[in-house]
């Protein structure tokens, strides 16, 4: 049986040296993007438009659509809400189309859309994510949105759960050593994930804007099956 | 006593994101660039001239320098040795003047010659370096030389010994999740660090080309005391 690669990018940063037109891209933003995004989903979401600039994000509130829009933690002013998971109830979503722009999740959404697919992945669609990894027949790389270029611990320990999971699962092989290490990561962290996370420097950015309510819940497994993908530059669900 | 910053970059690439002018950066490229120089010093070299471009290594040449450099582990053709440590004799380097140029981390070297002090880490001069640093009394960036940008295992896990090393010496602090990731990278390194390194793409890379018989030398700790340093674009021993 062919074995598909499995890459991680520890950042957007650094995407080119591992993008591939022909491999699906994860984007991992576990704090709090792609969490929002596939709980919007679970929520009813119609679609979800990546927006990366501020300015574009200004631009579809001015064309109408109802916007979610933060930078650092703050919402931004004309926005109708930030980005914490709970602001995407079924109340406000269901049947709606959002624009969604993040200090550094949505932005690399845009940048892999040449590669074959690009999905959403977090703690909260895990399960059903790496079942459907296994079904595509194709190379995998998973991105970690990281913080403003740099290495981030929560989406990396993220990404080497899921990766552990492919490679256990037997489709997969790797060479990369960001496989190696985010999986030996999440080996550190998993027998107490909620303490391990303690370390990371966005869960004291999120204590200090008394944004950390979302915390466990970002780190809940399973909680959904939808699998977000981007087409045409819309995420909808597959 | 004041604690000061310490922080981990994983890639040259996103040196940007964690450059600070006041900072002391230290580079490691344990396969093999920072682990040759290292030897080089301790071998006699009177200074080693880092060189980004080929081009810049061919011009050295011809202004009669002596010239290691390589692209991919192979030797450029008109070097006169290539980046193994056991090519930095003391037959071959004693009192001379070295031009220098690799895949990784010479580049590296001189995109941070902007900060306080741009020094050379390996496990070679694992404790001498620490002890210095510990007395710097100023932030200490760690910077791992990665493979053509991306991350590398053998750098971040010598990284995270240093850090380790630097973080238990109670005259520094960190907030930086690279730092976190790299030190729990060494621990479970470190009690087969040999064992552990065969994961590495590096080494494989290097075992194609017959090039890893230096693997456990580059693995060393503290075959010397030097400390390369960063002089107006050359390196010279503290």
């Amino acid at each position: 049986m062919t074995k598909w690669g499995l890459e991680i990018c520890f950042t957007p940063a650094i995407f080119d040296a591992y993008a591939d037109s022909e491999a699906v891209v994860v984007v991992v933003d576990v704090l709090r993007a792609t969490s929002s995004i596939c709980t919007a989903f679970a929520n009813g979401v119609s679609e979800i438009i990546p927006v990366s600039t501020v300015e574009e994000a200004r631009e579809m509130k001015g064309k109408g659509y109802l916007l979610a829009a933060e930078r650092d933690g703050f919402v931004l002013d004309f926005a109708d809400f930030g980005n914490s998971p709970y602001n995407f109830t079924a109340e406000k979503v269901k049947g709606r189309t959002v624009a969604y722009s993040t200090t550094n999740g949505t932005g690399i959404m845009k940048r892999a859309s040449e590669c074959h697919d690009v999905v959403i992945g977090a703690y909260l669609n895990f399960s059903a994510l790496c079942r459907w990894l296994e079904g595509q027949e194709r190379k995998v790389i998973i991105v970690c949105a990281g913080w403003k270029s740099r290495f981030s611990l929560e989406d990396a320990v993220c990404a080497g759960a899921m990766a552990e999971r492919l490679l256990l699962g037997g489709r997969f092989t790797t060479s990369c050593d960001s496989v190696h290490a985010a999986t030996d990561l999440w080996k550190a962290a998993k027998d107490d994930l909620m303490g391990y996370i303690e370390k990371a420097a966005q869960r004291s950015r999120l204590r200090d804007k008394g944004l950390d309510d979302c915390l466990e819940y970002c780190h809940t497994f399973d909680v959904t099956d939808v699998i977000p993908v981007l087409r045409d530059g819309r995420l909808v669900t597959l």
